[in-house]
């Protein structure tokens, strides 16, 4: 069965986005800093259309982790920054433009029933109203034997790792300190317990895997 | 001159102690696993007169970061959990009993004056009282050369990195959720920017050093 796989990038000070987020600065204040790492790496870039970007063991790392998703699952908040109806949605087509990065089915997590987006480029928003398992469910039959990214945001992540749902954790911790904001775990604590599975290194981020502890 | 290290283990999301610590449960919580990494490991265990224990790379960190420390300070908290004046603190003497591990001198950050304590093994711990500046200075001088340890906690390492005077950190990060205690950096968010510039990994702990950005 397709593996549900968190890949997410989290500050030193534990946070996913700082404080204050608005349609400007959606991942808060400061907040921009935690994706410099990825943004300039090759992989990154060609995921989203664009040219050059760097090598090295950081880009092996994300093209190892973008070949094996096919299908992802996301929260409304990070989808569109918006809450509540649709229409009242300033950013309702999402943050990502005409040709998402996605490149694949994508489930979207929220309380307000929609038809499916189609975006050029293969990507496709799914929006699912009846709760975490029905959005895994359906990632895990449209993955189609790949693996189902949870990207985030916090809120979703806490969902799926207190219900035992998470197969791998895998977070770039960033040497940023943001104070405040979204909080990845949150209040979890010793509802979940983790074992460490690999550490990969680099000079600007560090690169942790997780499975939940047998 | 002596460079003022900071050596500390954080949890996963934040946390150098869980919540509700207590003269029984001095690290709150959970907080005990914090410190199962480094309580196995034979350099531990020598600088705590035991024998045995773990090697290997996790040990080699160890022994190589005791090695070059020659007096440390931390804060009161850390030193009794108590505060106020020492007449009315339940641990006085601190934690470490008759022979402390440090085997040399430590300073002490408190707003109650007090006579020096010596202990068995070359301990001494000294009672300042006139702010931090002052504990660094005299740590200096009485280092003699070898790096001055900040021990913690929390809320003395955000007083030191605040005022620019920690010239490295070195975070234990343990794959352990508290949910909430004593966060390592509070509020600093972008008072303070580092610069990763090692990473150790190992099974069951990652060692983060970083430098202040310059």
């Amino acid at each position: 069965m397709a593996r549900l796989k968190l890949d997410i990038t989290m500050s030193l000070d534990g946070y996913v986005a700082g404080p204050s987020p608005t349609l400007e600065e959606p991942l808060g204040q400061g907040g921009e800093g935690l994706h410099e790492w990825v943004t300039r790496l090759a992989a990154w870039r060609e995921q989203h259309g664009l040219e050059g970007g760097e090598t090295g063991p950081d880009n092996a790392l994300v093209e190892e982790t973008v070949g094996a998703v096919d299908a992802w699952v996301m929260g409304r908040r990070m989808f569109s920054g918006g809450e509540g109806p649709w229409e009242d949605d300033p950013n309702p087509d999402g943050w990502w433009g005409d040709e998402p990065p996605f490149h694949g089915p994508v489930f979207v997590l929220t309380s307000h029933a929609r038809e499916p987006l189609i975006k050029s480029g293969g990507t496709t928003f799914t929006f699912v109203t009846d709760g975490i398992e029905s959005a895994l469910e359906q990632a895990r039959a449209a993955a189609d034997g790949g693996d189902v990214q949870l990207s985030g945001g916090a809120s979703v992540v806490q969902q799926y790792a207190r219900a035992g749902l998470i197969d791998e954790y895998q977070i770039h911790v960033v040497p940023l300190l943001l104070g405040g904001g979204t909080s990845l775990f949150g209040a979890l604590g010793d509802q979940i317990a983790l074992e460490q599975t690999r550490v990969v290194p680099s000079d600007v981020v560090t690169h942790l895997s997780f499975v939940p502890a047998s």
